[in-house]
């Protein structure tokens, strides 16, 4: 047995590496590489992947998992060991199953789709995508085909990012969020808007630049096992538990990049301290998607959009920003709370987040299950727009087209934000039973607290476990939407009088 | 013929892509990564190379270039494709003689030989690195051995390098040399030095980067197909012809980053202008390291040490350094030309150069031919220095434990320095010979009439015909010291009063 969980861990970190030189790959892209060389690039990363591919779904690797399956009863359940090799088999027989014929079909699609999509937004013009999108989403229709029998056509495409979700259980809790979070969106929007002056003016690059690299530190982001670096489209990437890479995007007319980088320290502190025992295995890396989402949300906004946070932090803002040192506080916090229903998703506040999320899903599912025409879903989009906040987007560059997740395939993705939003808060009310000056650590700057409890209770299993069981193992409940509703509702009714 | 061609090159471009991705690899490692992430990303780029190793050395090629020589003869011989064949053979021959498990130990050797080899600088101890470089010396004598029969024990080791060039031209070469550079360096050091005094100073490191970034541009190193970086260790590299990267060190106390700018930019320039119809072919990079490194010191030395080259550049140097607004380009012209036997090969100037070359080389075929004991390598080192520079090293840190190359298992590298001096002089008479006004130009800071002709000459042949061949076809000539001796004697002449 040991000899052969050794030879299946040398060959899996074989595919496992591949697929971290391939992130080297997309990092260098998006990061230094000069444009010019975006086809050689294409062809490196499609060769790399491929091979991260070919290398873990060989017949020796589907062998040796079986050999290994048949003895694995002495180990622990809960063991490093045993669980690699329940993540193998899962993820062996997922990629598996789809024929590489398809891959390379689906591949070539989502590239043609890309540059379509990226003519059709900056015309604003969805008949120009429409062609593509449709093929999209036939080839996921066919994807779902090949993990049949299914619960839900939507389920095999969830769980490409949410292993082992359900979709009825999505919806489930997004039907109880929906109602109530639209009914505090109209409260809101029928209290006065509070003032934010403060962040319409011209903020210095190189000290916003400080500040986030001084807000990430303090959070614990290890910057001697990481970096940080400018990139269009923020993001975070993992190269190896010791060099966990954040990005971000900073532009003079807005203070967005502090909780910009925040949102992906947030991500990196989870992979930093993932267990190093799970390193060169597929299992150092985050549960899900959503799991990591509610750890960058939870940073950027429960904790970098709070007046605790303020309080400690806002000093240092003042600092860099010169302009701001006659703005009080509160007036700040206020500021960067406000709620205000807007088209575009990345810039939608904490209140109205969801809903841009819950339109996506509901899309989605209507489109794989056969119920909407490609065709028709600019209008679908608008309507759901008036239904959810109460406003048209006056173009569909504004409205269906803006997001790029559909032209790179991603299908499945969307729900996984709003999930983040909820576990998050989950999360945090445990954190505040186990923690109860926490509020106070914070106010400090101390958030060892925080990062330890997070270490213990999370981040040190990587994948170990599916989202749904280890969202019950480090909150003792299942996913549950009432912590994020309450965290809403108590926070905007503060601000806005409710 | 065409169809088996085409299958060919694809191969042949998925092996070769590779090898780029592991370029990236040491290039983030080198200028971006954490020290941290070493282990992983060791293993990293160990897979990577392995695969492009297996790949390049696979049956199916040599089926495939078998039977492509077969049918080849309706080909061009100067075309791209014939002489792709041509060199694919000899490459894929090559590698195929050297056994996998010699590649593994040499590289497992040369790994922990580096480690040895740090130590034994730092602590100025040769005896820690004897017995590594014992074990270097033995490996690369079998790797000759894998050769055999040849005509010299070094050609195969030499050749890694420089393809098809025989150890004995290149000593003939340097038999020619070595007595009138001795005699000139003697002739020097009887002669008052130049004053120094404008070159000890502090330089401010940001100011020195724009120079470098300014020097490069007016060179015409492209900076949309390109970069610039810092790295402890400068250095040039291509992950496509559209994307050739370089790097530099700045230090404070030091203005030398503007021309190790040069060099590398030189390098770049040569990468950025091969032919575009080359590329995803080994057949896309300079034709060897004595034809990259003429054009590198070509650039840094010939053109960048020159008074042209000053006319047009030494008032924004002045500009950039203040302090330098009261010395005259003259004296500054004389500075940077000051020759000064040192120990240091990377310090030298290029008067002394060479023969910190020549010292090697002599050493290294004696070690390979077995006529001197890698234990007798520092009293050999040293007396040689007395020889030829007349100065002795106090320890050998200063001497035979100065360069990091045999500590990498690098034997035969040396003399592509000194063979590129000598090529940068032999191509620089042709040029000046076709482009009269060459000077003139340079004055008005105007490359392109250099840069045209080293492309259309040199540059965009990449590495379709061996170096020697290629020198033929560019200068008329062999391999010939001449040029060079008499650049330097009349350079030095004129500055010395000899």
């Amino acid at each position: 047995m040991q000899d052969k969980l050794k030879k299946l861990k040398a060959l899996v970190a074989e595919a496992h590496e591949l697929g971290r030189v391939a992130a080297v790959l997309d990092w260098d892209q998006q990061v230094n590489m000069p444009h010019a060389a975006a086809g050689a690039r294409a062809c490196q990363t499609s060769i790399v992947s491929r091979l991260a591919h070919e290398k873990f779904t060989s017949a020796e690797i589907g062998e040796l998992l079986e050999e290994c399956a048949a003895e694995n009863s002495s180990l622990e359940p809960d063991s490093d060991d045993a669980c690699l090799l329940k993540v193998l088999k899962r993820d062996y027989e997922r990629q598996c199953k789809v024929p590489s014929e398809y891959v390379a079909e689906f591949s070539h699609t989502a590239s043609a789709a890309h540059v379509e999509w990226e003519k059709a937004k900056n015309s604003s013009d969805f008949k120009l995508f429409e062609p593509s999108l449709k093929k999209i989403f036939d080839l996921r229709r066919q994807y779902s085909g090949f993990f049949a029998p299914y619960d839900h056509i939507y389920d095999p495409l969830l769980n490409e990012f949410e292993p082992g979700m359900k979709t009825a259980a999505v919806l489930e809790v997004f039907e109880k969020v929906r109602p109530q979070q639209v009914e505090l969106i109209k409260a809101i929007s029928e209290r006065p808007a509070p003032d934010c002056k403060c962040l319409q003016d011209h903020f210095v690059p190189h000290a916003q630049w400080e500040l986030s690299v001084n807000a990430a530190a303090a959070m614990g982001y290890d910057f001697s096992r990481g970096r940080l670096d400018k990139a269009v489209h923020p993001f975070t990437t993992t190269f190896s538990l010791n060099d966990v890479r954040i990005t971000t995007a900073v532009s003079p007319e807005t203070l967005a990049a502090l909780h910009s980088t925040m949102h992906e320290a947030g991500h990196a502190i989870y992979e930093q301290n993932i267990s190093q025992s799970l390193e060169y295995t597929p299992l150092a890396t985050g549960a899900s998607l959503a799991i990591h989402e509610s750890q960058s949300r939870m940073w950027e906004n429960i904790v970098g959009r709070s007046r605790a946070f303020l309080r400690f932090f806002y000093p240092e803002i003042q600092k860099m920003f010169p302009q701001l040192k006659t703005v009080p506080m509160e007036t700040f916090y206020r500021a960067i709370n406000k709620v205000s229903p807007g088209f575009i998703r990345v810039e939608a506040d904490e209140a109205t987040y969801n809903m841009h999320v819950m339109l996506r899903l509901e899309l989605e599912i209507a489109i794989i299950e056969g119920r909407l025409a490609v065709a028709d879903l600019p209008s679908a989009w608008n309507e759901k727009m008036r239904d959810y906040l109460g406003i048209t987007p006056p173009n569909d560059g504004l409205g269906c087209l803006q997001d790029v997740h559909w032209s790179a395939g991603l299908v499945g993705y969307f729900p996984t934000y709003a999930l983040g939003n909820m576990i998050s808060a989950q999360i945090w009310e445990c954190v505040n039973n186990d923690v109860p000056d926490l509020e106070q650590q914070i106010e400090r700057g101390e958030f060892e607290g925080l990062r330890g409890w997070l270490k213990e209770k999370l981040h040190r299993h990587g994948s170990k476990f599916e989202p749904c069981d280890l969202i019950k193992r480090v909150t003792g409940s299942e996913i549950n939407p009432e912590p994020y509703l309450n965290y809403l509702r108590s926070k905007y009714s503060e601000i806005y009088g409710l």
